[in-house]
């Protein structure tokens, strides 16, 4: 069977899952839930082939960390789906109502997309935290794993067909492309795909960006800021930062160049860098920098680098405005945050950083779907369309207009026989 | 100065303008409307210069006929704005408030999209709507428009970029790209443009969004079906398929295919000819219907013909849901409508229909902004992200999170020394 054919079977699938009721899709959760506990062995000894194989193949180290899935990873991921099925179904809620003349009523309810194309790198975890979202959500999927992890992939896929198939969710609602379909064919396929999640590194997810015409939604990188202003708090400024930069390097949401005041520079960094020093962060940094705190010279590569690392690039700035200026230009949209005692200043600040998450006095750590209290996150986006910063499952749905009539026509409001009355209602949609 | 420099300097304006205050907004779209009075003749003059040269240029009929831009809809257009006055401004609204800890405070709030590139052919009135629409919101607009408008295009260019400065809006927040600029250029600037709307023909929206990598609000085509259930009324069925089909031939919600349940066709099929006869509407239909009435065939290429005029193919089906699987094949996700007396089958239809508009017992031509109530209208959109459906302003925002806290770290969460509350609020944001 092509490609094409896989697609057209899972489109034709999605639709009826879209009509499906929240208590078939939380029985197949739970069905999928005890399948993974279940099959756990072998679920673990697929995974051990995929290390080993792909250990020998020389896999960089940390694709081989993400591949692991072991008893504790599936421990994780059965406690998510516990956790998913007791979040309210995003579906058939009524966004508005209006009644727009005697007997016609218009509702706009919340519906699927469609067909989420899932393609991942390495972590198996994705296929089954992307394919349960897309179940509660009533989305079909297509899912796309690496080569690295094909034998994981496929048990993982098979528990999620048998225990979803069992629960009466229609068959081909999600498949597995086998490994040799190119990704590249995928991302042509905007006949058959609503919608594509990527999960993998920065540049596996920047490749799916810049090649595909079918929407995307992740972020590539996470360029965060700090800004420093001249109206400060020495203590928090310094908690906030070492704590955005150090909490946990490795992740999109640290901290990766601060932006000072230049008001603040001289009192600020020596305090800074000496609380760094015990957590041995590497300081890059602009000239002025240099002048206040020893620090390697930082240029233009540094404000677009995301170190992932024990390092931050610092630079002095003479205003608010540079700040904001500094962080459009070379930030990635991801999260900002502002430390200053001035309410005027954090408000300009938050107005004007165009990032989908804006802070202030606080760390940029905190970015993330589960400390926002949203529940099941899909990805964070850093895109300004559909969904924006940390994204639950209602970045899974959208909505259509219901109208409901009797026997109306359009010629008698052409003809001024009759008017509308467009009054607005706060009523869930009937059907 | 070349089209990225062009581009670059909208996108800085965007910023400023996207804290602009809805007074100063308000007061720039008032200066529009009165400058576009003032300079009417003006307008009009260079209006029928471009509609001189195209007509020696043989541009076809239609375009013509979109070309033209005179005293009746530069009333129009004024109109339009001041209405636009009116509506609420759609930026800075909280949708959601979350206390997530004791001084740590979640908000997410809407803000505009960015720069939108508007791409249109003919039209001048796309110009002034598309752009004040765009200013209403706090987006920055690139805007094409195509040769056969340049003279039009031009003053009203002018009419809004001197209107708005007069109102202190930021100077760039719109700049009209010159005819010799390629829309193939405008279609890569992802790095400047956040959204594509696109005014033309099929054709046009349907090149613009098979080439660009930005995302495109808009549809193609509109392929609406109305279903003639087994279980119907006579007199509303011929009632609302009549207006569905001939209200307004040349539009995107006119009904181009008709489908019937072969239970009724027999007796529906023929009241329907002659009430259709009288319109002289021309009928083409499947080997079925031309059983029943006179008409000619229908092959492949009519179900998923947009005729925009007065002819119908009509189709018998089996069943309801042979009826379904008919539009999601060949529709174009605009707009469908059952006719039942079967809530059920309604239900059914409205479920499983996988269009931005599903009707029961009423006309396809009702799917308009206007007519929902929604006010201003960026236009209808078939795509599956963000906005479906008629769009009013809301499908020009997007939202930020704003965080608030008072030194907050994540290192005392992850500790486990703090927890977080996640207490829902219900609380405008405070900056």
């Amino acid at each position: 069977m092509g490609i094409n054919e896989f697609a057209a079977l899972v489109k034709a699938a999605s639709i009826s899952l879209a009509a499906m009721s929240a208590d078939r899709k939380n029985e197949a959760l739970a069905r999928i839930a005890g399948a993974l506990a279940d099959r756990r062995d072998e679920i673990v000894k697929a995974n051990r082939e995929d290390l080993v194989r792909s250990e020998s193949e020389n896999l960089a180290e940390p694709l081989l960390k993400r591949l692991k899935f072991d008893e504790a990873k599936i421990e994780e991921a059965v406690e998510g789906i516990h956790s998913l099925i007791k979040l309210e179904d995003p579906v058939g809620k009524t966004l508005f109502s209006m009644e727009m003349d005697d007997g016609l009523e218009l509702y706009r309810t919340t519906c699927p997309i469609g067909v989420i194309g899932v393609i991942f790198e390495s972590r198996p975890d994705a296929l089954v935290q992307i394919s349960t979202l897309c179940l509660k959500s009533g989305n079909g999927v297509l899912l796309k794993g690496g080569s690295e992890a094909r034998e994981t992939n496929r048990v993982l896929a098979d528990v999620v067909i048998k225990a979803t198939r069992e629960a009466g969710v229609p068959a081909n609602w999600i498949k597995l492309l086998e490994t040799r379909a190119e990704v590249g064919e995928m991302l042509k396929m905007d006949e058959f795909i609503d919608l594509i999640i990527p999960r993998g590194s920065n540049e596996f997810v920047r490749y799916i960006m810049d090649n595909s015409r079918i929407p995307v939604m992740g972020h590539a990188e996470g360029i965060c800021h700090c800004y420093v202003d001249e109206d400060f708090d020495m203590d928090m400024a310094v908690k906030i930062v070492v704590d955005s930069k150090t909490q946990y390097v490795a992740v999109c949401n640290a901290t990766e160049t601060l932006l000072v005041h230049e008001r603040a520079a001289s009192g600020f960094l020596p305090a800074l860098k000496k609380a760094l020093d015990e957590k041995r962060v590497e300081i890059v940094g602009c000239p002025k920098t240099r002048e206040i705190i020893p620090a390697g010279p930082a240029g233009e590569e540094d404000w677009r680098a995301e170190y992932l690392d024990y390092k931050l690039s610092v630079k002095v700035v003479g205003s608010l405005d540079e700040a904001i200026g500094h962080i459009n230009r070379y930030g990635s949209g991801h999260t900002d945050s502002i430390i200053t005692t001035s309410r005027d200043k954090a408000s300009r600040f938050m107005s004007l950083v165009d990032s989908g998450n804006v802070f202030w006095n606080c760390s940029t750590r905190f970015s993330d779907g589960f400390r926002y209290g949203l529940g099941a996150e899909v990805g964070i986006s850093t895109g300004k369309i559909h969904a924006r910063g940390p994204v639950g499952l209602e970045g899974l749905v959208i909505y259509k207009y219901k109208l409901i009539g009797n026997g109306h026509t359009v010629a008698e409001y052409a003809n001024r026989e009759k008017t509308f009355k467009h009054r607005k209602m706060d009523k869930p949609c009937p059907l």
